[in-house]
């Protein structure tokens, strides 16, 4: 999954912020991860709207992602998603992907508004610092 | 949104019955509309089966709309589509969006039949009347 | 749907094990299937990853499964597939599909795992037989 960003590509969604694929690599290999995954899941995101510009583009979606609970399949979380990307020799790769759930967040919805326009959205002071970013994550409840 | 439809494009959804930009736009400043935006709500539509014929064209698909409820996200509806399109000098427009929740409701059904065979759907007496189609929208817990 | 499948085309799905367009043809016209559409239901699949190698084909994707209870649109199942297709004279159809829900099952993953990689999977014993994967079906709560 890490290779899907360039290598140094930013994860910054509201469970946790990442950076490079060392990090990448670890979320995807970390108790929490698998136990979703051993425990049953689905992840699906809309087909994105993408705006491209020679070798850059931006991409924007929401998402739902399923969880089982027991007999039942419950949604955990409806999501929006913002994902500037770069056209790589290998092809095209993430430079960030900037995710918020869609609880009436503002922020969730300037993602969404910005990227179908093909543009960066203006995000909250603190929004791409990764204390301010750490210490907001890991409330209950909430998984990307 | 509203410019997605042709001038005089028709929103027939069981929810209500809309006519032309001005009503198209109203529903998306409404009150309802953007209730169900600040509470958290995605919608995710099944890639469309499209049928072109020069500049005509008919899609169909189906969606699922969810809405957040305290900490969790419910599915409000399930619900099947409908939309014949015409290409304008600005590209594709919707000239009708037909639209009936997924609860056994044979014209639902009718909508996903005709509409992947490229064709329009047979209309029940008064589907196509905005006093009927009026009288018939407003049922508790339907939303588009 | 039948015609969708080559003639000898498999189905197998945790549910149950059909081979051929009389089986597939029979399925959708039960009175499960039948049930499922007066009821209210709606299948939702990922847009499949596919990998093409001349005249076949390996596409792999998961499915979101809703029904309605009462008022309520309640998510049945969350399912892998994986589909071997191969090129006709009258275009592409499906060689098998072969689904299980994703509760956790290995399986399953595999599914997944083999399919975005273009490859077969590999099955378990008694996993092509069709009188072990008809015993293993029917458990309860399971349809495709």
């Amino acid at each position: 999954m890490a290779a899907l960003w360039v290598e140094d590509g930013v994860y910054d969604v509201d469970s946790g912020y990442l950076a490079g694929h060392g990090e990448l690599a670890a979320m995807v290999g970390s108790d929490q991860h698998q136990a979703f995954i051993a425990r049953g899941c689905g992840h699906f995101l809309t087909p994105a709207h993408i705006t491209v510009e020679h070798d850059h583009a931006i991409a924007a979606g929401h998402s739902l992602l399923v969880l089982r609970e027991r007999d039942a399949f419950l949604i955990h979380r409806v999501t929006a998603h913002h994902w500037p990307l770069t056209r790589t020799p290998d092809g095209w790769r993430v430079r960030r992907r900037t995710s918020r759930i869609l609880d009436g967040d503002v922020f969730a919805h300037r993602l969404l508004a910005a990227g179908v326009r093909g543009e960066q959205p203006h995000r909250p002071a603190g929004a791409d610092d990764r204390a301010a970013r750490t210490a907001a994550a890991g409330r209950p409840g909430r998984a990307s």
